[in-house]
């Protein structure tokens, strides 16, 4: 199964206390698309400027990724720039030219219109409903916001989420969008809005799926070497998508797997700059960790003896 | 197996949103006594003063805790008062009046000096030192500290970490006490000051254990209702030794159910005020939220299909 994934397509400037990166490769669409694409075909829709070296996107192509829907536009190549902390846990950003995605207005092709799946990476609410409008009929829809549409477009959001499955957003963003400190209760709050899978994203405290009636909780990889955190919440994004495309199972057995290979894809995704490290993983890699996962969280409750 | 604790007695004066209790019963060993009490016989080594209401203790002593180790001096009791903001997760310390904590030093009764297991609490590490050296040849010595004494007491925390086992400490003062801020390195760092196992507490975000050559995650149970924290972690403590010390099996497996009760008490700790819930537990409630918490990290990683 196909995902279709709208987003950015960016040029960043990365600081951190263990170097520099220039102009690398970014984005939420590029990061989310590194990832998938070891599970599944992936469609991208996205706009670059007249400057952006396009070669830079040969592995993903060779990956099954599908960039018809990238459109080249006169003018510049969104650029971001941000530095981190020693910490890695707060970053500030130095600087976003919009340059070309600032009039960014999603056409989607033709022969992505039949997509089953949709991942609607972190643009206005707007054009997400836009692009949801474009579609057939999508068997999946996930989105992506941040608190910026939160303060600014409420009332965009609201409607665009009463017509998703899947929210995938930070804690912090979780209690702002329904204003209640409690998780739980905010969280609850939220899926009346129209998303019945919310997952919480914790940064180095791993993720929470609320489904149906359970919680499922996902920890992150304890790292020894982190070298740069930029794009790990759509890293994350598209492991979880890309497993659910790959299988076209979608059971609450298969999303709890699904959020587990989000994580694999985001341990590895912070462990080289930009996206070094999603070029070129071997499936084995993959399997590997996720299976890691299962160890640090597996324990026998059947013996207790209590 | 009996496990001893040696730590305080308070009385708590805790103001959280929900409400506000005046000298509630508190403090580290009462805490950690009343959670491990559901697994184990528990003996107390603590000082209270002349004003102290013993008969508020007296649920503890049906549970088997052992009190012969709590003396009573002239003066007042340890008070403690606390406020909390609405999202429970940063506390602000009104006064402590340490009164007859001030020059406790602990005597351990003879009949206590063949225990087994110690759980050190949150006293200074000269202290902590000092009663494992009137203990025979315990087989599971844990320990709690805190930035106070990782700042004020470096030198004699080190030697007392030389001579412990478990040390059971927050995020923070992990990365405090190893001048490190990745969290991994951190942990080799202290592990190789002594403690072989070592617990992260991240609030709630759960705990992490580092045993032998392997991480286990256990998140923290995610509540609708959360009153007052006040003495979550030596509730943990509490749950974790409890476990362990009724099992007598120290396995790296036992070590993760173990984790998991501890998780399990905290849970309830800090869904009324003070002790309230710890007084009359159902051993039925305990096991089903300790299933529910395998129901929450529980996936099958051996039918992927990737």
């Amino acid at each position: 199964m196909s995902i279709l994934v709208v987003g950015s397509v960016a040029l960043d400037t990365v600081e951190t206390p263990f170097g520099k990166a220039d102009d690398a490769l970014g984005g939420s669409a590029i990061y989310f698309s590194a990832a998938a694409s070891y599970f599944a075909p992936i469609r991208v829709v996205g706009v670059v400027g007249e400057d952006f070296p396009e070669e830079r996107l040969e592995f993903l192509s060779k990956r099954n990724v599908d960039l018809t829907g990238l459109e080249s536009k006169p003018g510049k190549t969104f650029r971001w720039g941000g530095r981190y902390g020693f910490d890695l846990n707060s970053r500030e950003t130095l600087f976003t030219h919009l340059n070309v995605f600032e009039d960014f207005a999603p056409v989607i092709p033709d022969k992505y219109r039949d997509s089953q799946m949709v991942f609607l990476a972190n643009i206005a609410p707007e054009l997400q409903l836009d692009v949801l409008q474009q579609i057939k009929s999508p068997r999946l829809v996930a989105l992506d916001t941040m608190n910026f549409w939160i303060e600014g477009s409420l009332t965009a959001l609201k409607e665009t989420l009463m017509h998703i499955h899947v929210l995938i957003i930070n804690d912090s963003e979780v209690r702002q969008l329904a204003k209640e400190p409690n998780l739980v209760k905010a969280v609850r709050a939220i899926r009346e809005m129209g998303p019945k899978v919310l997952i919480v994203k914790k940064g180095e405290h791993g993720a929470l799926m609320f489904i149906e009636d359970s919680y499922f909780w996902a920890p992150a990889y304890p790292l020894e070497f982190i070298y740069d955190p930029t794009g790990a919440g759509d890293t994350f994004a598209g492991g979880f998508m890309g497993y659910l495309a790959k299988t076209g199972e979608l059971s609450k057995e298969n999303y709890r797997r699904a959020l587990i290979f989000g994580s694999t894809m985001a341990s590895f995704c912070v462990e080289k700059f930009s996206l070094e490290k999603l070029v070129d993983l071997k499936d084995e890699e993959i399997r590997e960790r996720f299976t890691d996962f299962w160890h640090m969280t597996h324990f026998d409750h059947e013996n207790s003896g209590f």
